[in-house]
């Protein structure tokens, strides 16, 4: 059951350029859509960032080979196996499903992007999914977002989309995305594939430091269970449809509006994760002032969100905050000043120099722990470095869909 | 639930020199032993290692204070209330314990060595402790291993005891210790108070070089939770009563054997914490070999360790290796040959070459999966460093334990 604000936009604004369609290929379970299908306009210019784990998947390690030598065309997706720990027969089903999906729609092997996602370790039926291909491709409309953003579920227990119009100076600018995954996620990209588009002209270069930078701050800022999958993929693609004007450096005057509203798509896509995270309650945004470095405030809000006892007495609403404190102190930083640490929950203040803050009543613990979204801000004391990592609570149900996941 | 043997010793031996009670002080719930007293013969030899938590328990950092001035007379430990994210307050009540006992006992103050244990962030009823040391001086015994075992338990449903006796030429030692702990476990100690003791005498610096180096081994090798505490605490105990041969050196023909003996009370101290770990229903050995460091190992050996999606497939008696294969991908070798990579759950081989091994059934997969203990080879051919790390799975009760646990 997510938690708090999951709508899907009222208004989800289809990409000149891009077209997609969901098809029920049979790949695992019967009558449920399991083959997405993204089509790219010719001049459309593409980023991606993959998974970091060195066991990645087949379909990554295709995707590594095709992105270098092609531009994308089609990105195609699978759920219910992820192609993974498969070897060499792993790599040939991916690299049959973007042949044969690349010989039915007329263009280069290289220019097709293969994704999955699912169980780790089985054989793929790719039988199955290029069986799909024909209807798949028929299938193929501008405004199939919302099937999309189902078509790629797994665990998932929501759709997960984000779209937002930019008007700038001359021009009028639209961003859709969908994204995927709830267990599994980590930093380094987790059981997580994010599609972002927009008809924006970007140039190839500029694109993937966007999408480096923004991902940085989006999927690079969940986790639920602390797990970095083998299959992770964020693809940005700009169409270039809405107008001739090139963004070709940050300097540009479209790039910083443009750049804002990637990145709430992203921080939202990547937020709706976490807020389906599985079996999660509650929705955590660990939040590190006063840090050094960016990297110690990530460290420290990491450990916190890592924690299973910081999770567990999330899920119980109970405000053990000597268990926030616990994992602060194990995050790495050794000359830490223990005695500068303030913690607060919302707007209560739970720890204060270290200890127990002054007016901290456990009734006031108990109210903000009721709440379902709930900030846990904790300042070092030690510099201007900040940063913000979003999590779940563990809870009965993410051990009940985790024991049960092959069953 | 405890998993697999965890029987108590059949002989307890006595240690001379040292002598243990327990007594009820109603510390925090009522009609349990919850104030453990050790008393150390004068001429004894101590060693000490504590948490890395920089948020470390006020009786953590008073023990180290003492123990740098004084060598250790008495081991004074409250369970209920671990003192820790309890500020000045916190530092008064453990030095007003130690004083206490020390002035009842007629020895320095700064040998008396303060260990907490419990919920972290309330204050420690000193008061209470101090009422009981009379009766728990009172109570000292030599035979009160077991009531001692029983006494610093909080969540653990097992008291964890080891005892070996040692034959070498010309002399016979025992080793007889305790240790407490089954959540917020993890390297560099845990919520974890482990006392070991024996008759030998070892100079000052051998026995901490010694404690050092099996604690690496032992405790600093399991992990429940992941989750390091602010109180962890391993104290290793020589009253030299046995003999009066000084052990002084690796090099003294007693040192080997007494060595194997401590390292195997240790590890089975440290296994039974794994093996009592909160809601655990398996024990599994993480081995790690074919390593270019045994630091690799150990990094590839928690990474799987920690992992909750392995830790639940576990629980599930599930062979889910692709989550195993997964948690082998994050754990930080970049240069893995994940194509060399073979994994077997005892004797059965799962993956071999990084995929499925050929030979492999879900059916071999489900009965190795079906016992209390296993064991989980991962071999990593790239070296010939190897090591081991102990964990269990993750249930529905760790959630329930560590969700209830203030209630």
């Amino acid at each position: 059951m997510a938690v708090g604000n999951v709508a899907i936009p009222e208004t989800i604004y289809a990409i000149d350029g891009i077209k997609l369609s969901a098809t029920a290929a049979g790949v695992r379970y019967k009558d449920r859509d399991d083959l997405v299908i993204i089509e790219i306009s010719e001049t459309a210019t593409s980023a991606v960032v993959t998974t970091k784990n060195t066991f990645c998947a087949a379909p990554v390690r295709v995707l590594r080979e095709h992105f270098a030598k092609a531009s994308p065309r089609y990105l195609v997706t699978n759920t219910g196996n992820a192609n993974a720990g498969t070897g060499a027969d792993g790599m040939r089903r991916a690299e049959d499903i973007c042949a044969a999906l690349a010989s039915k729609a007329g263009v280069d092997t290289n220019s097709v992007l293969p994704f999955s996602t699912g169980v780790i370790g089985e054989p793929l039926n790719s039988e199955a999914v290029i069986a799909g291909l024909d209807k798949a491709l028929a299938n193929l409309a501008a405004d199939n977002w919302l099937a999309a953003a189902n078509g790629i579920r797994t665990t998932d227990t929501i759709p997960k989309l984000a779209s937002q119009k930019v008007d700038v100076a001359g021009a009028s600018y639209h961003v859709t995305g969908i994204s995927k995954g709830s267990g599994m996620i980590r930093p380094n990209m987790a059981t997580m594939l994010g599609y972002v588009t927009t008809d924006a002209n970007i140039a190839a270069d500029v694109l993937q430091e966007m999408l480096s930078a923004i991902n940085e701050q989006s999927f690079n800022r969940i986790t639920v269970d602390g797990d970095t999958s083998t299959n992770d993929c964020c693809v940005l693609i700009a169409t270039g449809a809405a107008s001739s004007d090139v963004i070709d450096s940050p300097e540009h005057p479209h790039y910083q509006p443009l750049y804002a509203a990637l990145t709430d798509v992203f921080v939202r896509l990547a937020q709706l994760i976490v807020r389906d995270g599985e079996g999660a309650t509650k929705f955590m945004a660990v939040k590190v002032t006063g840090g050094k470095t960016s990297q110690e405030c990530c460290d420290v809000a990491y450990a916190v969100a890592h924690s299973p006892l910081v999770k567990t007495a999330f899920f119980a609403s109970d405000a053990n905050w000597g268990r926030i404190l616990a994992a602060v102190g194990y995050a790495g930083i050794e000359d830490l000043d223990t005695e500068q640490v303030d913690v607060s929950l919302d707007e209560v203040k739970i720890v204060q120099g270290g200890g127990v803050a002054p007016d901290y009543t456990e009734e006031a613990g108990n109210t903000v722990m009721s709440r379902p979204e709930i900030t846990i801000h904790i300042d070092l004391a030690r510099g201007d470095a900040t940063d913000t990592v979003y999590t779940c609570d563990l809870s009965y149900d993410y051990v009940k869909i985790n024991a049960d996941y092959r069953s």
